[in-house]
């Protein structure tokens, strides 16, 4: 039986367990990626392991999340990190220089290779052969020095895409088709591998729209083979020797199969609040816009910015519309700027923003309450955007320009009748020009040895991480329902993220949004419980929302199900993540019940059921982990920290 | 006797008064420039007088301060003043259109004019042979309604320029010799006039910079001939038609005199705290830095743009340097854009920021505590960059590039022998292609009165302002030094600005970079008193620094002397303010000291005289205002807004 790439790219880096689906495996990390965001926890986290050099055949250090610089803290990050990416022997990539996702991709990317990011996104990598997978900072940390990480073997789901997408149709649509049928939970425990004809007409860029957006699937990443697409791109970067082909066996099979005519594709949207919650373009017309927001890794390509030059060229937007422009990379400026596209965007009247994440990641570009944003970006959970009761939307940079130019939402494909506006057809360029002088590569060991990190008193340190007692008595301080994201959990945006690399300030923030008080309370409580639904903690992978609450007292999330990079997350930093075995036991519990767990040791090492009283309401709930024996280990030691300094 | 230019100007828009220094006069008022952070409120004004329609020929809304978009309440208010342009027949410039002062110039500006703004730098208006006065919000919803701008005649400062420039020395260097020479107080009272043959070689944009800076001198404002350079400015934008020539007759004689020789002049720098504080570049040279920031209304030219992306053409900025270039004009971004300076500073490795005023207002770009950052701004006031402790220094174009090429503090003269950079010529473009589009028009007075105001929930109300007691009981709540800033008094920057346009909220951040606990304090104690030493409210035309204050129970500043923006504003919002007629006294009163002031209207109305009773220290201190009667019965009534009221 032939393999897929999948397959053929965890079986070249499996150095333990078995490629059966659901059991732990362990992988070679090849490169790994941090950003910002959670990249000072990461440097911390080395530094607390006390590593001297990475082992990875590359790390990289990116700055794109926060820089707004709303005071002195955010400098100070930078600084801090690009010491740490001296000390340890990373690459320093400097605010300016771009998204991660595609920055990495035109610079550092090789198909065949393994990658692990602190960022959910860092899946966008499987565009170029690779597997890439977006993890909590502890994991990349580990990775660095050299250990293997660990996955749960996921299920290879085959997409095999056929047809050549319509005009007017791009790879948006692809994956927001994919989320339309499938919905924000459909991939996990999943690798979403696609292959088929259709595959032909999609450059690596539109591959990297779709494998990017995998995350909102759930999905442990996605993977596409690495063909002539990738040849040409990694060619136009100059980089054509880190080119190697890799595809499935013709006889390969997948777990799971499915197929996307894309030929019979229309534009798609998703609607406020959820990636998953899509209709067609033409459903949603109509509806009055005033903020258009172009970029971010879900669509970072040159085409993707050259797709909506060329629809306002010449034009102007509506007057009540902000078009805001994301440069997605440093290069990508550049060829921007060269190819006319900027000057046309300016022209037109856009506002063209620094280099970087902005408002993807609530750093800026909020919009007003009550009115309507159009985004090409992966998410829009509530608040998201830094507006709360937001109405964010995700679409292709094809609708997001045509909303632009008419201040409502429009089908593209009514642009030719109503604007006289002919369909710009626009190729990958075959040269682009590198920009690596921007790049600082690591010094030498004998160099970085020198280095002291460079840590502004706003830099916190690591929490003190207790082990868990053998009998736990916690109240439900909060219960949430189905779907609840870390930015829920854990806030990003222009008032929380400046304190990402200060867990104490930070843990100020946790839950605000869905209850202002739970700091305080928590605070106060000590040890405690949260209750939640299915898919819990789905979106970012950013550990702060396992660390923050963790200083607070939380130490049990009992839940109907949780998202794959979360529930490490809680293991990692000693939070006990159990699963109802019942679903219906959910609707027994309030908040405020008290919960009893007994010898937990017991319970966690012999087996994976856990039995919960709860001594409010005198019942008895039985749970299930999805622990690995190894995150038994950490849960048990209050954490991977404290595990390792056991050792 | 011959005229000079300021006279001509003044003697043509004079409604009132007599041209006797110091005497009040009053100016028909041709053009009003409001922006965002100040605009809110003026808006909020007109509402409260009941304005149908602008009385000016002009006015113009920009949004250029508040860009960032951190939550909800910033795009509501783009929204709310968009509303009221379209409500009351303004121009308006929403985000991205650019920086209000070079924005003006470049598109509405008119020699012979006269133009009264909202911001401390309308005066960079001068530039064209305009009467550019920066005030308060107030009068500026006063002169829209077609009131006349009442200020204090002033003195005529002929500054006299001979000689040339040298290479590598440019206008910002002017004026930071007038700096130099004068301080921050020195055009106290004062228009400067430049004039002289010097001024062949200066364009129309070497002289905004010049005229801009002319604020942090403490001027009433800066004039400027409207000669050749400013026709050929104004043609250049397409408007040749609104050049009119203005120049002082041969005979013209000035009230005070003073001569630069352009070709002694070296490259200059005012170092960290005050724009006053000015050495030379060569005495400050070695200083490491780690930002570099270009941009702001005090070198808003192309020129200024492509001198830095010609210096760092082909090279690579130092990798510890954060160079931020903040566009100043939709139009000068479209020129770079053009021309090849955005794709070359992007390629040196600049981070492209959005248009607008940004790092200048403290809207980002913060440096980290203890970092040095050389600015081509206008002004480097403590806290003002959003960084407590920062280390701001301000400079010209030459010489912010010269630092962020080699990591320190740099000779920009230097650089051909150390970098081989031979010094780039540029001359003014004869034609830009003018963006239009993106300026909305006054709607017709039948569609401007079907408009609503679009107020959002973040958007309060004016203040209650109750008339001044008779009798007036203080204590002092706080003393303060020479030369306080409204950036002190009320600080600017992302974590208060976006609360402009409510003042209950904004009120909270009074006086915090001074005493954290004033707010709390003020808001507890009720009606108090501030003591102030010379100088007391420059900076900045923000009202907020006088009505917040109000709102939290300020009645009466007592200071040596006052910046005189401000002590318009604290007159229009019914605060007292006094000088000391013994400068000495100020050293025998303290924080906490009883005041007592009795028949307040019977000493205001008669007289300049007023006595203070410090009843804790059994003293008296003889003090004078320098109200105009207009002033007193403003101050009487609690301020502007009620005494309209009362008629």
């Amino acid at each position: 039986m032939g393999s897929n790439v999948a397959r053929k790219l965890i079986g070249s880096h499996l150095v333990s367990g078995e490629m059966t689906p659901g059991s732990e495996i362990g992988l070679r990390i090849d490169q790994t990626l941090t950003q910002d965001a959670t990249g000072t926890m990461v440097m911390l986290e080395l530094e607390g392991i006390g590593l001297d050099r990475v082992a990875t055949d590359l790390s990289v250090q990116y700055v794109d999340h926060n820089l707004l610089q709303a005071d002195e803290r955010n400098m100070a990050d930078h600084l801090f990190l690009r010491s740490a990416a001296r000390r340890f022997g990373l690459w320093y990539s400097g605010p300016g220089n771009g998204v991660s996702h595609p920055t990495h991709m035109e610079h550092f990317g090789k198909p065949g290779s393994t990658l692990a990011g602190s960022d959910s996104h860092t899946c966008a990598a499987g565009s170029l052969g690779m597997l890439a997978i977006g993890v909590g900072g502890l994991e990349v940390a580990l990775a660095m020095a050299g250990e293997p990480l660990y996955v749960a073997m996921p299920r290879i789901w085959g997409v095999r895409l056929v047809g050549r997408l319509p005009d007017w149709v791009s790879a948006k649509d692809v994956v927001l088709e994919m989320l339309r049928r499938h919905g924000v939970g459909g991939g996990v425990g999943r690798i979403i591998e696609y292959h088929g004809p259709g595959l032909e007409a999609l450059s690596a860029m539109d591959r990297h729209v779709i494998a990017n957006m995998g995350a909102e699937l759930g999905a442990t990443t996605s993977v596409f083979p690495a063909d002539r697409a990738v040849r040409d791109f990694l060619r136009s970067q100059g980089r054509g020797e880190d080119y190697t082909a890799l595809a499935a066996d013709p006889d390969a099979t997948y777990d799971v199969e499915d197929e996307i005519d894309l030929s019979s594709l229309e534009p798609l949207i998703a609607r406020p609040g959820s990636p998953g919650d899509v209709v067609t373009v033409c459903e949603a017309a109509g509806q009055e816009v005033h903020q258009v927001v172009v970029g971010s890794s879900a669509n970072p390509g040159l085409r993707d910015f050259e797709m909506v030059a060329a629809l306002v060229r010449g034009r102007t937007i509506h007057p009540q519309v902000s078009l805001d422009v994301n440069p997605s990379s440093r290069q990508i400026l550049l060829e921007l700027t060269r190819s006319g596209a900027t000057a046309a965007l300016v022209q037109a009247g856009a506002r063209i923003h620094q280099t970087g994440c902005m408002g993807c990641i609530g750093m800026g570009q909020a919009p007003a309450v009550g009115h309507h944003s159009l985004r090409t970006f992966p998410r829009n959970f509530p608040g998201r955007s830094g507006t709360k009761d937001d109405k964010v939307w995700l679409c292709s940079p094809e609708t997001a320009a045509a909303a632009a130019l008419t201040g409502q939402i429009t089908d593209p494909r009514e642009l030719p009748e109503h604007l006289g506006i002919a369909y710009p057809h626009i190729s990958p360029p075959r040269e682009v020009t590198v920009i690596d002088t921007q790049f600082e590569a690591p010094l030498s060991p004998e160099q970085a040895s020198q280095v002291q990190l460079d840590k502004a008193p706003s830099i916190g340190g690591l929490p003190e991480l207790d082990p868990l007692p053998d009998e736990l008595t916690v109240p439900v301080l909060m219960k949430v329902g189905d779907d609840v994201s870390t930015d829920e959990i854990l806030q990003a945006g222009a008032r929380a993220l400046p304190f990402r690399s200060n867990i104490e300030k930070l843990a100020e923030f946790t839950f605000v949004q869905l209850d202002e008080d739970y700091p305080r309370h928590a605070h106060e409580t000590g040890a405690h419980a949260v209750v939640g639904g299915v898919n819990y903690g789905q979106g970012s992978s950013r550990e702060h929302a396992a660390i923050a609450p963790r200083h607070l007292g939380l130490r049990l999330v009992l839940a109907k199900s949780f998202a794959r990079i979360h529930h490490q997350n809680l293991a990692n930093y000693g939070i006990l993540p159990l699963e109802f075995a019942e679903p219906g036991d959910y609707d027994r519990i309030e908040r405020g019940d008290e919960l009893v767990l007994t010898n937990l040791r017991g319970q966690l090492e012999n087996g994976d059921s856990v039995e919960i009283r709860n001594t409010t309401r005198d019942q008895t709930y039985p749970a299930r982990h999805h622990l690995s024996e190894r995150q038994v280990k950490s849960v048990l030691a209050g954490g991977q920290i404290p595990l390792l300094k056991q050792r």
